[in-house]
């Protein structure tokens, strides 16, 4: 640590209201900044105030879309320590995104190490009621001002944090699902399976059609035969059906979530079948018809497990769990939220604390 | 005119050399910018020096990639005259592209009416070389500051403009494509046919594999058989087959461009049968191998017309029109030219000249 020059804010800012963090509204003090050029490859991260950056008009992010982004999250445990949840996947991660986007890799543990001394440094923004936690969001953009279409010669690596509430204030209940017939998010051949912008952006048209028509999300199948279920809105889906958990295969158009591989270890930890293959929603609406699925929810950095309580598809329209949280759903978000906050043995070793 | 306010540039920037202009490489003295907040809704465009913006990095349109474009170009004539080329398809086309991005809708005619002061004000960045041009990118980008997935409430619509130098420095000539099979553009219910960056982020990659292996493009096919042809680079695609002209039907997962549609009008007036529908890459080497591929040409803003003189698909490469220009590439590239520069009488009414 203290290899990173720091540029302190002169004046902190006023922290929010924990009552009302909500999601990626309110940013710390400072922010992780490092800069890349052809000529000179990767340079040394540099910690500055958080505050407003300068693109020019033509820089090729705004044009073209280079961009890769990771989510994860830091939080302080119940003895006061700090720590990150597995932050070399989302690390790990990021560079296969830039290779996707043709963006260049940058040294996985350089950009670590400055994000554990940007939290260190902005730890008092560190929320502790129940169930909140510092959102971490590191990206990469394209600011080479050029309007060529090709990989640009410069790019920006930055890394902001905001501290989130909880996602559940009123605890965990199921959302209503909406399965999304006309749009697409992403194809196999296509960027799906990178984090990056582009995917986001296509899927927001159909969560503004399934809000209106009274949904939560959009489940997206998948691009080519509209058959198979990928993701439910920006998070991995998984189902338990006759006492076995099913999950969308990492097909190439499917992001390869670390929520998604932590609740596969932990339900075979705990004696379950977990298989990854194709699932139709076909097949899916046939088990619940035949009372045999039994359980629903979706994974992600945010929400860490969504349960799934109704889902619609065409006309039909199917009830799960009583319309209830399951009982899986339930235990994997109180031991993974109890793993983050360190009330529960971290067996796996996925806490990654941060000495001060 | 001079609705507008303007804020000029105190010190006009050196102009580049004319002989070394590429392309959207040089920029000009001023900008339009227009913003928009869910409570005011879109503003009036002002005109200022051109110069970097200022954004949060939580800007959403570096996290989530809403953001639409457009290319356009605007000419000097023979006799001295300023004029645009088609720019109410622009504006169509960049609402239509907003529609699908969920971007709020703005009112095209303020809008060109304000290119129309831009282009006029920095008139003198026009070239007057052979094929030279002033291009004109418009985009919108969602600037709210927030990580939440969904539609921005604040963004901005820019103009910008870059002189651009000849797209055949030594006369038109054709290149070699390659037919992409891995990797895909777009698919039906994606973006394919609106103009937003992350259509152009995916296509990056398969750009840069062309080239290592001597191609300078790719041949883009669809993203659910893999069969049938979308585009060519970011261009749309023509074959001239036994005397009758193809082009890809708009499916949903093509760009409607302003080229491909004059070419179509064009080649119609001319008295030659021109087709929209679904060409798979099969026929069209089976159409080569029988000696029926008389002509392929992209079209696009940039190029107007890019004659494809080699093409492989798989371990198959064929050569079109002996790899030189055909006669119909050439002839719409003259003409098309022809009509911007002012030398060909405008029959269709495609120029708006710009009153000073």
């Amino acid at each position: 640590m203290g290899k990173i020059q720091i540029v302190r804010r002169e004046q902190p800012k006023t922290k929010p209201d924990p009552e009302k963090l909500g999601f990626g509204q309110y940013f710390t003090d400072h922010m992780l900044v490092m800069d890349y050029s052809a000529e000179t490859g990767w340079r040394e991260p540099e910690i500055v105030p958080y505050g407003p950056i300068s693109l020019d008009p033509s820089a090729m992010v705004l044009h073209y879309g280079q961009e890769v982004f990771e989510g994860m999250k830091a939080y302080t445990l119940e003895d006061g320590r700090i720590a990150l949840f597995r932050p070399d996947m989302n690390m790990k991660r990021m560079n296969q995104s830039c290779e996707r986007l043709s963006i260049p890799p940058f040294d996985p543990e350089t950009v670590l190490e400055g994000i554990v001394e940007l939290v260190s440094l902005d730890r008092d923004w560190i929320p502790d009621g129940d169930d909140t936690s510092l959102y971490i969001r590191p990206f990469i953009i394209a600011t080479e001002p050029c309007l060529g279409v090709r990989a640009a010669k410069e790019y920006k690596l930055i890394v902001i944090l905001s501290p989130v509430g909880s996602y559940y204030p009123e605890g965990i209940h199921p959302v209503s699902i909406y399965v999304e017939d006309q749009f697409v998010r992403a194809v196999r051949g296509g960027t799906g399976a990178a984090k990056t912008s582009g995917n986001y952006a296509a899927g927001i048209k159909a969560q503004e059609t399934a809000k209106e028509q009274g949904f939560s999300q959009v489940l997206w199948l998948d691009g080519v035969e509209k058959k198979y279920i990928e993701e439910v809105g920006s998070m991995n889906v998984f189902f338990k059906i006759g006492g076995e958990v099913v999950t969308p295969a990492l097909s190439g158009s499917i992001l390869a979530g670390i929520t998604r591989d932590s609740v596969i270890t932990m339900l075979r930890s705990w004696g379950l079948t977990v298989t990854e293959r194709k699932i139709s929603v076909e097949e899916l609406f046939e088990a619940a018809r035949k009372g045999l699925l039994e359980e629903a929810f979706g994974t992600g950095t945010a929400a860490v497990i969504s349960p799934i309580g109704t889902m619609k598809w065409e006309q039909e329209q199917i009830t799960i769990a009583g319309g209830n949280t399951g009982e899986y759903a339930k235990k994997l978000y109180d031991t993974i939220t109890g793993i983050q906050k360190g009330l529960l043995e971290d067996r796996f070793g996925w806490m990654k604390e941060i000495q001060e």
